[in-house]
């Protein structure tokens, strides 16, 4: 997992899309690319914001599941380490070498608890939430089993209603239980509000933050008036973190789609009005698609369809072009709208997915593009780990 | 590719989510599941309507993209054959040990006829479709590299909207190209309403096959003037096999979803009103998954989300329970709407996926279960094979 890929057996098409030195206009579609100037512009800009104001950075492996792509953002943007949301997915980060792995998500299964406490034997130190005492003991029996340690988050619903707890009573009662419990360390506060990342309108960003700031201020006022400071809070993605690093309570990010940018994103609004996909972050995440068949004038056929991206946020956007429109998606088809019939067969578009994290979990490859060639080729690592 | 899975060093949770001879209550989620009773029944079940219809069923592999499925159909569901969609899809088949592969889809770009062209040597009879005269000649260059034979169906564009020419004539300009170009053959006419398949009344899909049977059969009779005869006049799925069964002009049917069935299509209405779900074709797989957080008392969060899925036809339903409800879909997470409380942390529940074909390809693996016992698990052979 941790071994750069040898390539030498690999055949374009079908083991892979393409290779590195190879052009660019040779890449067998569809698949992803990643615009390497502007991924490392991203990264790099996001680094240096959280410098800037004082944040940790724990850049977010959800969305690229590529220990590649969190090698560049902790190298480049600083960032301190890995979120994951998925067992299986820490262990891709931790077995490629990724020091600090943070599971930002509840672990209930027996055999995963077990999974996840044997974990830190892979060098790397381990996080996980936790919304419920009954967790405690489970962690703490499976940590004490295997000799080893697990930080524990508490997580609070700051607004998302998913997972975490909702009062300052409940977040006090398992920090301490996670305090008193062996093996287990409480470290602090997880809060990330993610129904509000995607509102278009920065004004109504911010009243949803502010009212989780709140929230998350009341938590850490009672931790502390009961001796149990976390070290950490942490929330924050690329819809918020402006907010989180202001609040005097937050002091650890974790943005995930700035690094790639996607249709839906690109949407919001930042604070003078302007599309963030138009200054603030820069697309640097494509499917390369072809068209495939033009057998009626208006009307081009290209080869990515629902099994090259997700479309639960809605329909990719092609890139730079004002004059053709992708329309229709099914299984392995798009239809783009061309007015005046101006794509050729074997065409070449950018398409922008709508959702970045599940269009990225349906390819195996990145296929990193620098000047019109193949720079380089990364592993989707964590692809299709769910569980 | 073709060789038995050797489980002997896969790692549950890491690798596969389970392994053969553990109970059900033991795999590790989300995961998709095959009830292999089932399976095996929606199989014998379209075979034997084929046979009796006088009707060729070669199953659309585009839906499981599993070799092992695909051998099932072919050995418990005499189907003749597979059906694809890609190159590298019909590449995994072929290499698989499937000896008939049509690719239902146009193949324009010259590495990727190049490959299509080299595939018979595996052993496969192997078919494209055309939609431009164009390109025959491509085609046919190929081929007479290779040293190999390719057969060609004509697509004919009968309601989809997508690939497919709209005029009998095309239809005959490429046939004739496609009979007089060196190393091709020209084997007959694809002809795939895919557009009509979904829609809830059986009156309307029957409207609709109507006029493609009508567009189709003077496409048959103008081929007919010119010599021409087309062997194989194919098309037809899960909601409208019956249509072209008794068509008179169709011999060939490409069913898929009727296999593994899904959410959406099961809505959908026979001839006596009835939902297809409940009585026509039976739930074969279903995705795993468990609750894992509960900290509201009505809202359970369980552990598939939108990359356990694709959630373009909708959200999936919980199998086998009315009091409980999928209500919302995230990244990793589903909410679950359970205002009784009556479901505990780690319970399993059966999710219908909405769409099966872009749910299983975000899969590595199908745990095939029978009478609480993981008895198989198959690699989803061609997950990920876009290109």
């Amino acid at each position: 997992m941790n071994a750069p890929t040898n390539f030498d057996n690999l055949e374009v098409g079908f083991d892979v899309p393409a290779l590195p030195g190879m052009d660019e206009a040779d890449i067998q579609t569809p698949c992803l690319i990643l615009d390497l100037d502007a991924l490392e512009r991203n990264i790099k800009k996001m680094g240096d914001y959280a410098k800037a104001h004082g944040m940790r950075h724990r850049s977010h492996g959800k969305m690229h599941k590529s220990v590649d792509v969190q090698k560049l953002q902790e190298s480049l943007g600083g960032a301190v380490g890995v979120c994951c949301q998925k067992v299986s997915e820490a262990e891709v980060f931790a077995r490629g070498g990724i020091k600090d792995v943070l599971v930002t998500n509840e672990v209930r299964d027996a055999a995963k608890i077990d999974r996840l406490a044997r974990l830190p034997k892979f060098g790397s130190t381990v996080t996980v939430c936790v919304d419920d005492v009954a967790n405690i003991a489970d962690l703490s029996a499976a940590a004490q089993k295997h000799g080893t340690e697990l930080g524990i988050f508490v997580e609070i619903d700051c607004g998302a209603g998913r997972c975490g707890v909702k009062t300052t009573p409940e977040v006090v009662e398992i920090a301490k239980a996670a305090a008193a419990a062996p093996n287990l360390t409480f470290r602090g506060i997880q809060a990330y509000q993610g129904a509000m990342q995607h509102m278009d309108s920065y004004d109504d960003r911010k009243a949803k933050l502010d009212a989780a700031i709140a929230q998350v201020q009341d938590a850490v006022d009672a931790l502390k008036a009961e001796g149990l400071e976390p070290e950490f809070v942490s929330g924050g993605g690329t819809g918020s973190y402006y907010f989180e690093s202001n609040s005097g309570v937050y002091n650890e990010l974790q943005c995930g789609s700035y690094a790639f940018m996607d249709a839906d994103y690109g949407r919001i609004h930042d604070q003078d009005g302007q599309r963030i996909d138009q200054g603030e972050w820069e697309n640097a995440l494509f499917i390369l698609t072809s068209v495939m068949s033009h057998a009626k004038p208006n009307l081009a056929v290209v080869d990515a369809g629902l099994k090259a991206q997700s479309v639960d946020s809605g329909l990719p956007f092609v890139y730079g072009r004002d004059d053709v429109k992708y329309i229709k998606c099914s299984d392995e088809h798009g239809v783009v709208d061309d007015p005046n019939g101006v794509l050729q067969v074997n065409e070449k578009l950018r398409l922008v997915p709508g959702h970045c994290d599940p269009t990225c979990n349906v390819h195996d490859w990145y296929v990193g593009v620098r000047g019109g060639k193949v720079e380089t080729l990364w592993p989707v690592s964590a692809r299709g780990k769910a569980y």
